[in-house]
């Protein structure tokens, strides 16, 4: 192999079990492998000015100067965790944009921002999931530096950060790794690409890849957490499983930072044992994303009942993923075809451990046409969403916008430079939903800037007075979570629910507080006195038990 | 019973579960319990101006203005705790006065600050363990405003701060408890006095006595942390353990406050269960002191080998206590006569649970004249317990003055009003060492005001050079800690010893890094090659092999 470094050829020399090593100073890079005339990137670098296939520059993150010295991090329990797009969430799409927003999610009530993936990948645009240059940030979005800034900025305002990172494949184009070893597992990919080598012939270096990656991110750019994409497509057949090896490793880097780390999977395994602390045998991951409840509230409140949604069409559902975490526990789940899951021991278990969300980019990005709730109901439902939502046990999450009723969508969209790949994206996009039953001509194609322009919040909604009173409900909502210490008691066994199919109410109990949903479009009458601390609906009454206008919920304070 | 309320009668009613009732507003109050003409003070009372016999004032926590509003908390994982005492730490005895330097343990690298129990006692002065009204900040501290202003002074800095709370027995006087119910347990006492009911009849609420004081610590004073003092002396037989009772509110606590608030016991247990999390079925309290620490190395150190010290006289046990936790493991603890403690799960725990020092209050104050390692150990001796300490994988602690080796005692002192009291305490001190063997007239009074006032700490000290250069060597220590990862590093799995007991030195490995101790009176040679990060003794040379003078210890970095 051969270093060439600012348009010198350096040689390098072999090392003990297939590395090489050089000693040189430069800027921008690249590797000739085995004689091959075109530099591939560093699988480590820093910058790719030029993208995703062009030379590796230089950078080191220590010339940063932070101004963060006296943050002590931020643990999760108790938190608000706000989802959010570089490219999408303002007008310009780049970090430092997103840094003059800032004000906007701590004026919110929001404690953690949690960014879609900004390492390198192909094209100007992405959701960020093709990643391929793990080590790098995406230079539309600013760069390294920027990065740096946006975390900074983040924490002067007391806002934690967690970094959405991709280890489960790697994008499709400027993937050069398998040039430089055997960082693909052969025998198996998932949907979205080859997936890696944890359990194979050299895997202790594919792992180590991983690790000092994540590591990366939480010490040289002071992120405050991971959230691990798509951890089932992990392929890891070892005792010591790749999670529990990086809940060590970021346990070891806690001490050392004094901070707290968390890190959050994306699992679908529904399996408790993820979220189990290492001392109790488990992976010790922090917390996990639970789609089991976005799926009964998506379905309770809109009624779709197709593909995965099919288990979730009762109050019973919603009732069961509010009260006992998982929705499937060691139960059928018809559209696996299987039995799926396993009990959360609710004696021990806290409730911030899940995440929970009404919508998210994946279940906003990955519809025909990536409309958001807003395009579905009305504002009394999407009420009763955010209220559900923000006085559950569970951690809630927005996604940019939902807090104001965004009207945007957010679709997806990709910009591969190459014209064949961008084509194949498209054509197999649109093609997926045509075998839905869609018509292929309102699935908006992914290539089309348009489709990325289109998806980008729309800020001046604000002004519009119904936005704004949305937005005033999500403030009233996370400040009453706030001051309510019952809404954060972490104790599963605190909550008690009580439902009725037929008429379609709920009411979840956390001692004396009650939040009382109608799901009907019946006014509904529910033996419940008290005050009321918070209703989406003006005309909710406790002069004889609690009077429920159709599609709307309230929180009452039954002590007085 | 009749509220005394501001020199009025108010006339109070009988409700169920043996509560009484008022409804008044006033400032100085107290009870007259089934007639009586003595006003009791309130159990919860805030204040107590005129001492812990006199009336109770009202004081409202929520009146002071917090300037902390942007401290998340700090965790207790990579911290390093400072044990002070409020009437000695200062000339003048005052939480104020202790803000004064808080820039000193700042500088020094301190994280958090733990303070020796502050709530009423009997007295003017007096170490804090005789506390009776739980509920209160002893008002020659400064009272619960001082303290307040205390606590955001420590934040302000970075600083977090660790109460010491006592709920295993009551002090001697002013204990009017028992006249307002069945909090004490008839059947049991220990060594300090009576036992609280934590199973009896009644029970529940006293349980909710100590269980909201914890919190009103945490909520109302912003504290981040709670030292449980001598866990082993709770007579509790119930399922869910007290502490388990107390680390689930605590949780509850913190989700709503968004700061991780830490537990610590001082437990003479050695049960792992004690600091094993709730989802693995443990208490769920965060760390615990280990005294086998102190023990070994003050053996090492000392030479001493009486009482306790007995099984403690090896090199080995100097690794033991480092590389294991424990060091009776469900092994003879020759001075107990029985068998001692269990092993801790090394593959799971973190090392940071265990929290450990070189000298505390106890094995200072609780020694016949209250003396220092500085009154026994040379310089050399005295930098290598620092190094030992703060190299150790545990949560090192340091008791104030230790890290400039203040050569003032620290000795037992009592100011209780009763004449027949302090005779009986003075007595009873004097000849508990007199059956050891000591000359009684050596042995300080503790109600001579001159015991107090020779146990304060002479900050002038600082001023000169042997004392400025230990300083300077606790400040490098804490500084290496902070830089160097594998110092930290949670895995006890990282922690390899090798000893020599016959030529008594010591090397600790964690990883790359190595801790080397010579114990003896000879220069040692090791085979240690790398760079010197650390050397107690400027004779330290690696020109071939490791050679360290007599008594000395060295940091090396094998990798350079």
């Amino acid at each position: 192999m051969t270093l060439l470094l600012d348009g010198s050829k350096v040689e390098m020399t072999s090392a003990p079990d297939g590395w090489w090593i050089g000693d040189a100073e430069g800027t921008d890079y690249g590797y000739l492998i085995d004689d091959a005339t075109d530099p591939r990137p560093d699988p480590r670098s820093r910058r790719q000015p030029d993208g995703v296939h062009g030379l590796s520059r230089v950078y080191d993150p220590a010339s940063y100067d932070w101004a963060d010295i006296a943050w002590t991090g931020r643990q999760i329990a108790g938190g608000v965790i706000y989802e959010l797009h570089i490219g999408t969430f303002t007008p310009e799409g780049t970090l430092d944009s997103a840094i003059e927003r800032l004000d906007h999610l701590a004026d919110l009530g929001i404690t953690h921002v949690e960014v879609l993936p900004v390492n390198g990948f192909n094209g100007t645009h992405n959701w960020g999931y093709d990643g391929v240059l793990w080590y790098t940030v995406q230079e539309t979005y600013g760069g390294p530096e920027a990065y740096q800034r946006f975390v900074d900025a983040c924490h002067a305002r007391g806002l934690a950060v967690i970094q959405d990172v991709v280890y489960n494949h790697l994008g499709p184009s400027g993937n050069y790794l398998p040039e430089y070893g055997p960082y693909l597992h052969e025998a198996s990919a998932n949907t979205w690409g080859s997936s890696l080598n944890l359990d194979g012939e050299h895997s202790d270096t594919v792992r180590k890849y991983i690790l000092d990656n994540a590591l990366m991110w939480l010490r040289d750019y002071h992120v405050d957490g991971l959230r691990l994409d798509a951890v089932h497509a992990l392929v890891d057949s070892r005792a010591v499983n790749l999670l529990e090896e990086l809940a060590e490793e970021v346990a070891v880097l806690s001490a050392h930072v004094r901070r707290p780390l968390t890190l959050i999977a994306e699992s679908d395994l529904n399996d408790p044992r993820m979220i189990r602390p290492i001392e109790a045998n488990g992976f010790g991951i922090d917390a996990q994303w639970s789609d089991d409840f976005h799926h009964a509230l998506h379905v309770n409140l809109t009624g779709e009942t197709t593909g995965y949604y099919e288990d979730f069409d009762s109050v019973k559902a919603l009732a069961t993923v509010i009260e006992q975490g998982f929705f499937h526990a060691r139960e059928l789940s018809t559209f696996r075809g299987r039995t799926h899951g396993r009990a959360i021991d609710r004696e021990r278990t806290p409730t911030w451990r899940l995440v929970t969300f009404a919508q998210d980019h994946d279940q906003i990005g990955n519809r025909a046409i990536g409309d958001r709730l807003t395009a579905t109901l009305d504002e009394n439902h999407l009420a009763l969403a955010a209220l559900i939502l923000l006085t559950a046990p569970s951690t809630p999450m927005l996604f940019m916008g939902e807090e104001w009723a965004a009207s945007t969508p957010w679709q997806f969209f990709t910009s591969h430079p190459e014209e064949e790949l961008g084509e194949a994206t498209a054509k197999g996009r649109i093609a997926e939903f045509e075998r839905m039953g869609w018509d292929p001509d309102v699935v908006p194609d992914p290539q089309d800037p348009e489709t990325f322009q289109r998806s980008k919040l729309d800020w001046s909604e604000l002004d519009d007075e119904a936005h704004s009173r949305m937005l005033r409900l999500y403030q009233r909502l996370i400040a009453l979570r706030r001051e309510t210490p019952e809404l954060t008691d972490p104790r599963f066994t605190t909550v008690v629910t009580e439902f009725d199919e037929d008429a379609r109410w709920l009411i979840v109990r956390r001692g004396p507080i009650a939040v009382a949903v109608n799901l009907s479009d019946d006014v509904v009458r529910l033996d419940l006195q008290g005050r009321v601390l918070l209703a989406t609906d003006p005309g909710a009454d406790t002069a004889e038990g609690l009077e429920l206008p159709a599609a709307s919920g309230a929180v009452i304070d039954t002590r007085s």
